[in-house]
């Protein structure tokens, strides 16, 4: 019987590590399972940290989805906390482990071996980075030293504005702290482009978050009488008692790095579609390996939960289906196929979230795309309470082919991005956008739902009824500018040089435009110059539309165009 | 230029009429295009009547989305309200038309017509019927009726307990007024399952409305001081002072009807994916039309506005379409595919969803199916507030294709019902469900989204991991019930017969248990009883799951098994 057991190791027990454990257990009961986890904790909700921070998570318990003993209880699988692995004998098959606790190291043989190590912190090489009162949230440990400072603290700041920055600084500003948000990039959420994530860096601004966008620190010191002070690029000095660091993580793959597996240009692990390495008996899952993006193709670095579990499945599968047929050619029943790099963040009760490419990453890797922008509702605008929904739509300018979408506002936005992110799942183009048949009722959505408005838009784009402008060409064109909004509206405020001409009087006084000049329609939207459009050029003007209207330039002007 | 002028022709101007208008215009600038509205309004929200009638929407002119000067002015076309078609001659191209302010019939030609005349409700035909203080809920005036009566009132009585009909109860209980509902099905909301719409009818219970299932009115009377009384079908007598009669529509298609258009066996009228009838000239839109269902393929009416407006924006597609390619034999870009039945209500808070085909649906068309409970939260349980998510999926055992789904909760029903709808448009199975990647952090969504958990679930039972058994066979099974919750979860309340033996203590014990008998496992919500059947399988039992644990038990008991 001993000789027969399979033993399965797994080097890392949160997310990816935990998950593949578990599934393990499910398909195989007589298999010996044992995790190695470096920190104190298995399976702990990484994502619920700032709001642990911030008190909105009452105790640090909530986020202790399992332990060692009920690993041991539920499931039979042994999980060893404070234990690092610090080498791995590929020939032998073999690990080195070492208890952090007695210092004791020992040997272990696998039968198959998963690297779920995770990523490590990206450090910031500044002086003066060690100092007391300089953090970064990983772990449960760090988020209490960070509670501990902060019950002290009248002033904090945060370096790096990605998802973590920006839930940091809104649960800061939540225990009445001052808070300074330093960002590298001219713009917070890489992700997202910049005139969407602009939205996000507005809502900061309004809840009293001094942000700073292209600025860098450039050392930081004691301050001379207390706490700390941090040196600028823009040779500013800023005080502050404590600093929270969130500017990424890199794959932590020290140890397949050494034990010679191949890795990306990235720095993460290579796998195949079923989370195997390039050693035969060693898998590895989530934030250590390098996924294909579904819509670019390229290798990417994607380090979400989402993505990791689904990994830790796949893989877990992929080792039993090894031990049941590994001299046969079969393909395991569960593949891994990439990422869209759906994610999604609130700030002060702003929701952003974004799936598939956005435009950055479109050209970069020079895909052809078209974009539309909209702002519909989330729910019917008769029923009370209907907010905004800003939204930009990326689809092949080819075949409609959807290719990303970015939405943020109040309310609804997880809602659309899902929907979008499910049709992408399926290669759906924007017309099949069109065509999705959602919930209705006043209080959830509309007749017409935001994601079919978003398909409706591109779709009508692409049938070349509504052709359109790009707002990046906006400062050079010599196009004439045709805001269709009332009187009214235009007065309160328009762009500079667009003349005003009410969509209500184009019928009769249409004849006034130009014949031989482009002319470029825009109204608060964009339903009321897509109304323009149709008019004018089957009157035979040369007409485009600016989409999303006022509502997008404003946008494009906040992303400091 | 006159005789170029194409006539569009469009009977009935809310949803599908409107659309179809307003659509054309965007087509064809230089066409006339006129609609005939019999009621006082276009264009009005009627999905918004219930919550004028309780002031969650204050104004009626909300509900007003357009008006015959609005669709002057912006789109250059006519409505005539108030004014009644009286007939139809296809011969001659040539409709007859009442003015219903002043009777003066006129006659107008068309060059297209389009009929989108809705639906009529269906009347009770019980004596009394007649009286004064019965309304039903179709138009804006109809609400400022109920309105006015209910100002005045104690009690209220609502006839039907389909979507509409629970709107009603919880604006009437909002105004104050005792709600009694009749229901001549042993559930409320037709759409839904029994064990699903169970959920719905628990909330009204709880809110104070009195629900009475499986009774029919049977006679109205005055009461003898003051209001009403109505006689049941169970003896009973009620006295009210008003009562609202909601038990569905049926297509007003009498106009096509008498114009030897062809109608289905369910009284809608019968069209093509591109909505003509099987006249070359004439159209048909919104409730009055029969549309394909695309799970079972079968004949269905389906009033609702989303694809009303859909149907119009196809329609007004073809008919230009028709104008400039009729002699040609080129499809229009634009089709309508059918329905999935998308539908949301909500209860008190609590929401009700639906998408595909119900259990009852299937089972009437002899389809092949396999269904899943499951009661995930609708986001991470760490973060405060999680809400659990009561799910149904449908599927087909041989493929996995999604054939439909049912959800109820208080928060997230909408959008996990909005993912699987848009998934099942591209004909996508429970496989795929499990791979989306949808929005995840803390207070949105979990790790494993629960549309995610219900591709899983699914999944795993079609590849044989998870063999199911029915809850309907529960009752006359002679399997061994065993509940493998704690002791303490067992002892608060379990199923007769069931044996109690924890998850945690399987692995020490289950050679206590029969290796000759089936056995049926359950517990909470579904999870632990899989972990259970894992473990068991793996050591020569016979095991099945009851999926949905004691959450499915307890809504299979509520819905009167």
């Amino acid at each position: 019987m001993t000789s027969t057991k399979k033993r399965i190791l797994i080097i890392g027990g949160v997310a990816g590590g935990a998950s593949c454990a578990a599934r393990a257990r499910r398909l195989c009961e007589t298999c010996e399972i044992i995790v190695f986890e470096r920190g104190p904790h298995v399976s702990f909700a990484n994502c619920g940290l700032p709001y642990f921070v911030g008190n909105v998570i009452e105790s640090a318990d909530k986020l202790l989805i399992a332990n060692p003993d009920s690993f041991k209880r539920r499931f039979n699988i042994e999980v060893h906390v404070e234990t690092e692995v610090t080498h791995i004998d590929r020939h032998a098959k073999r690990i080195e482990v070492r208890d952090l606790k007695t210092g004791i190291t020992r040997q272990e043989t696998y039968d198959a071996l998963v690297l779920a190590t995770g990523a490590q912190p990206n450090r910031l090489s500044v002086p003066g980075i060690d100092l007391p009162g300089i953090y970064m949230l990983r772990t449960i440990p760090d988020s209490h030293k960070i509670k501990a400072s902060a019950a002290n603290a009248k002033q904090a700041l945060i370096l790096g504005g990605g998802f973590i920055g920006l839930e940091m600084a809104e649960n800061l500003v939540g225990l009445g702290l001052e808070v300074t948000l330093l960002e590298l990039a001219d713009q917070v959420l890489p992700p997202l482009d910049p005139e969407m994530a602009g939205y996000a860096a507005g809502q900061m601004l309004a809840h009293g978050v001094r942000l700073r966008l292209g600025e860098a620190v450039t050392a930081i010191e004691q301050h001379p009488e207390q706490g700390l002070q941090v040196r600028t690029s823009k040779g500013e000095t800023l005080a502050t008692d404590l600093i929270v660091v969130g500017i990424g993580v890199r794959p932590d793959a020290a140890l397949a790095r050494e034990a010679g597996l191949e890795l990306g240009a990235l720095g993460g692990i290579r796998v195949d579609e079923y989370m195997r390495s390039n050693d035969p008996c060693i898998w590895a899952v989530g934030d250590v390996v390098e996924v294909k993006n579904r819509i670019t193709g390229e290798w990417q670095l994607v380090p979400l939960a989402g993505p990791a579990n689904r990994q830790g499945r796949v893989a877990a599968t992929a080792i039993l289906h090894h031990f049941a047929h590994a001299s046969q050619n079969l393909k395991p029943p569960l593949a891994f196929e990439g990422v869209l790099g759906t994610a999604i963040c609130e700030v002060f009760g702003l929701t952003v979230a974004t799936t598939g490419a956005s435009e950055k990453l479109l050209r970069r890797a020079g895909m052809n795309y078209g974009k539309v922008y909209l702002h519909p509702g989330h729910h019917a605008s008769y029923f009370p309470g209907a907010k905004p929904i800003h939204m930009k739509l990326l689809f092949s300018e080819t075949d409609g082919r959807l290719l990303g979408a970015q939405a943020v506002g109040e309310a609804g936005v997880a809602r659309r991005i899902d929907v979008i992110a499910t049709a992408m799942m399926s290669n759906s183009t924007v017309f099949d956008l069109e065509e999705l048949e959602l919930c209705y009722a006043p209080q959830f959505g509309a007749a017409k739902d935001p994601a079919n408005l978003a398909g409706m838009v591109a779709g009508n784009h692409l049938r070349g009824d509504l052709p359109l402008a790009d707002w990046s060409d906006l400062q050079d064109t010599r196009a004439l500018l045709l805001d269709v909004r009332s009187e009214q509206e235009y007065t309160a405020g328009h762009i500079p040089n667009a003349l005003n001409l009410p969509l209500e009087n184009l019928r009769e006084r249409h004849h006034e435009l130009p014949q031989d000049k482009e002319i470029w329609l825009l109204c608060g939207v964009g339903q009321r110059a897509y109304y323009a459009y149709r008019l004018l050029m089957q009157n035979g003007l040369k007409v485009k539309v600016l989409s999303g209207g006022m509502q997008t330039y404003q946008a494009w002007m906040d992303a400091g165009w």
